[in-house]
């Protein structure tokens, strides 16, 4: 039986939600739904219409998704597919599991690129693919092949693992750059223009989205306390 | 009174040694001093012979300066340049103007650059340009721009002001970094691809190279301490 979606929800319209919303609404019929934010030429609706799509995607920060989770399950259709987009995965994915019905497909995701890196177009990006239960991911996954995506394959732990260096370091590092105020740029280095091209693609992010990567991803201190020793270490030996 | 130079000796064929050897041979009559590195192409000569240039090029390790300065002063013609090409300003400029006759002309110079990043060419690199003594660095920094490198004029204590950002942080992040193992490839986001590149760019360059950015540079230990109390802040406060 083949999943042929017809309807799209995005619950959410932060930088990413938008960002999807330009994306997909060429392709499907959308809807749109956030307590704040208004999107002049999209349908808006409120959370228990939202829920009635063929596909639902979650694009609220971590700390609103329990509850968003629990407004949309009674109504969800069965069959419908529901897909987080947040920076981590375990969470996100026990959050699911715990609190939509089994009649109910999940998928946990991670787009890897934001509106500053594909500024320019979905091509060559890439997005973490976790599914989770039901079938129709590999559907989705065809549609996001389709638009020029890499699908990666991975579990939330394995994803969450290699997102605390990815992600976690590189905010880390950035945020503690962006302390020592204006960075030299007539001296600059190509290494170090690398550096401060990296710390300036993430500077924009949203304190949520910092919090997320820094505290909600179960593997990130870890990571950073050993950056961080290392560091250390170096500096004392010299 | 016009510098006409001639003849130009390059003292220590380290990475960059090499790199200006290839560089400056098609300009100018050279010969090359090393006591471990063979030049099977170029000339080589002692350091007393070395001396005897109308440029002198010294590329050796800050550590190695001071004997190579004394060796070669009592041989420098009036007139003569010496140039060194160290990472870290402040310690060459004293020494050089320490041990060299005050016949003789000095600059300071530091190459934004390496094998690495001027496989293609020179054309947009950089090089910081300290004059110390003399006129000849205005024909010199014209025959430079000539090669396409865009010369920056500044102090020894500006220049290592600003290295201990631009050096002492890119590679203190990139040996941090490669301790922690292989770090993740598939997972990548574009700003995470950048830092691994600009810490890919640095960790091949030598153990003197490292010692000389971290420990000789008079400013990095304050950066590098900023720099690192601002990260364990960040991480303490998620």
């Amino acid at each position: 039986m083949s999943f042929r979606p017809e309807t799209l929800s995005i619950i959410g319209l932060g930088a990413f939600g938008q960002l999807a919303a330009r994306h997909l609404r060429p392709h499907l019929a959308l809807t749109v739904c956030d307590p704040q934010v208004r999107a002049n030429d999209l349908p808006q609706v409120d959370l228990a219409q939202a829920a009635l799509a063929d596909i639902v995607v979650l694009a609220v920060p971590l700390s609103r998704m329990a509850g968003v989770l629990r407004a949309i399950a009674p109504h969800l259709r069965p069959g419908a597919v529901v897909i987080d987009v947040a920076s981590v995965k375990v969470a996100p994915a026990r959050l699911m599991l715990d609190l939509l019905p089994p009649h109910v497909q999940v998928i946990a995701s991670h787009p890897l690129f934001g509106p500053a890196s594909a500024a320019e177009g979905l091509a060559g990006h890439r997005i973490a693919w976790c599914p989770l239960r039901g079938g129709a991911h590999r559907r989705i996954a065809a549609f996001l092949r389709a638009q020029g995506l890499e699908v990666i394959p991975t579990t939330p732990d394995q994803h969450d693992r290699d997102m605390a260096v990815v992600q976690g370091l590189t905010h880390l590092i950035a945020r503690s750059l962006s302390r020592l105020g204006p960075l030299p740029q007539r001296m600059a280095t190509r290494s170090f223009q690398k550096l401060a091209e990296a710390a300036a693609m993430v500077q924009d992010d949203s304190p949520e989205l910092l919090t997320t990567i820094l505290r909600d991803n179960p593997h990130a201190e870890g990571v950073r306390s050993r950056f961080l020793a290392e560091a250390a270490g170096i500096a004392a030996g010299v």
